[in-house]
């Protein structure tokens, strides 16, 4: 389980980044002084607020997946598992300003706490209005009475969708801090590990689940889940998981959600699909509408096995917000909007000027 | 490692199934009898070629992932690493079929080579011409003075694609037969094993590797491999991938690429990152372009650890086909074309009526 394709482990989150660049060059640059801050080609641009999100390495595709036209400006790298830096974040921050306050997204860790809220600080030196906000969908982390003890974990994917799209719409930073807290209070994650990964640095893993049993709401760093239960079907797991969220989420007849079936590493697409199946069959039962699903590797754990169920209740606002466009390595939706990252050359792209007008926006 | 997330394995294929359409409703649908067969909602058309890839599940999102308008019209499902049944193929075949006839596209194996020639037989007795065209990208399974004995791996994600979009030009069947044929003779690919998957139906491994080995050039369904040999750097496997490839494709200063860096399961994002960083520099050295980069999980072997990477020398029409907008769930380049999947329906887009009019094709 050791058996890794790196090279010198010191050099692990530089080659990341240099392979990043590499795969997305007309996506992604760096910026700033750590070489820790990867930053949208087509992002920030004056008078927008800057978005930037970010955490430990080792979650693949987040979160410099993200980074690109319509969701992140700028994403600092942290180490695997660890916080980025106050230097780093605020490379990221100062990449991503636009004279219109930049918002921090992060998951609710102490580390990410405490180094964003230092880069904060560090922004203001600068001249730059930085706030943060914390995303706290995992309901695993601390019962409902402690809501804001909670982890982010997966359902971050949408708190950071809303948050980028009403940024490209212009929205004030006081506007899109509000829109994150609407998609994050709509947000509901729960998840199960199976099996767990191990460390790049020492080879060894991070935790152990034996054969024949699985945990229910372990975090995506190892941190300790509410049950060790003997294995089961995937219907009975997606049940697990969607009880709690389809408590909390209040959800009624009528009522519209996102889907993220997300998988943790290694687990198949294949069994992502059969969580979903029964994911739509249970909203289906109660006669909630799925708006869209994601199903795949949007928040990992290095090679974890086991997965995690998010959804967002919508209304016509996060709805809209999701449906924006965005060009990210990670994740596409509607057209690309500038000639230097259209994908099709060959083909007259009457969009291309139009949507970088700001009136159509 | 045996732990999976799934219910009965008798019904795994048909609930994979189900869990396709409930997560991509405006995408997919079934069509036919065998229940077995994925469809383009707006893929088939009439005047246009017909185009099915398929095989047997497991290497997911291959093949269902890639249906969808500008690509594939549709697949049918094999069970785990075996070919779909030509009564499966016939159901996607007439599904695809817009009068113009179909062409099956599918990697180089026995039972599926099989299979889609009786297939081809049973379309014609409906009045469908359909003609086979056979994927052979895997430098390791057979020496280049037999390269027609090759596997199809991974590689043959950019076939799809240029016969997908050959086919939505309204090209003829030869002509996207011949399309595929360019496309697969300008594709190579090499991988390496690092660890098992276990069969869904026993929980067991397929095969072992033991701890500090890995196999070079092993199949997608486990067919051994050409070395097997201690572990190595990221930067070293890459330079034994990327060796033969280059060589066999006889690249020269000038030329351009694409490339596709896939994992086969459990391998990290992270790490696949590290060998494009590889590859993009040692086509650099070379002067080599790349013109365009995937990296992620396009070919699976459930969730066996390792990697492959492909590389297609790219021509003119290479590079307009693979540049062609398609909208499928595990592939979209460019813009929606069709109202009913344009992911923004909050924004005018001025290209949907307009692409669909023949003459902009």
């Amino acid at each position: 389980m050791s058996k890794k394709l790196i090279n010198d482990p010191d050099n692990l989150i530089s080659e990341l980044i240099a392979g990043m660049l590499s795969a997305h060059p007309k996506h992604l640059t760096t910026q700033g002084v750590t070489g820790r801050a990867i930053v949208a080609r087509n992002g920030p641009r004056e008078g927008k607020v800057g978005i930037v999100i970010g955490g430990g390495s080792g979650h693949e595709p987040a979160f410099a997946g993200y980074v690109g036209q319509g969701l992140a400006d700028a994403a600092p790298l942290g180490s695997i598992f660890a916080s980025p830096s106050p230097a780093q974040i605020v490379d990221a921050g100062l990449a991503a300003n636009g004279v219109a306050g930049v918002l921090f997204l992060f998951g609710n860790y102490t580390g990410d706490v405490m180094n964003f809220a230092m880069a904060e600080e560090e922004m203001a030196k600068h001249g730059v209005t930085a706030r943060s906000f914390v995303t706290t969908d995992d309901v695993a982390s601390a019962p409902p009475d402690q809501i804001d003890e909670r982890r982010g974990i997966a359902g971050n994917f949408f708190v950071f969708k809303v948050a980028g799209a009403a940024a490209d719409q212009n929205a004030s930073l006081q506007e899109v801090e509000e829109a994150a807290r609407r998609a994050n209070a709509a947000t509901r994650t729960m998840g199960v590990a199976l099996s767990a990964c191990s460390m790049p640095q020492t080879g060894k893993a991070n935790f152990e689940i034996p054969d024949g049993e699985m945990e229910i709401g372990m975090g995506i760093h190892g941190e300790p889940g509410i049950a060790r239960i003997p294995a089961e079907s995937a219907d009975a797991v997606t049940d697990r998981l969607m009880t709690p969220i389809h408590s909390e989420l209040g959800l009624m007849v009528g009522d519209k959600v996102a889907v993220l079936v997300n998988g943790l590493g290694s687990t198949t697409l294949l069994e992502l699909y059969l969580l979903h199946r029964r994911v739509a069959e249970m909203l289906s039962d109660r006669r909630v509408e799925i708006h869209n699903s994601w199903v795949g590797e949007y928040c990992t754990s290095l090679e974890m096995g086991g997965a995690s169920v998010s959804l967002m209740k919508l209304d016509d606002d996060l709805q809209a917000w999701l449906d924006h466009p965005c060009d990210t390595p990670a994740l596409q939706i509607g057209a690309p909007r500038d000639p230097l990252i259209a994908s099709a050359p060959n083909i007259p792209n009457p969009r291309s000027q139009e949507a970088n007008s700001p009136t159509n926006l």
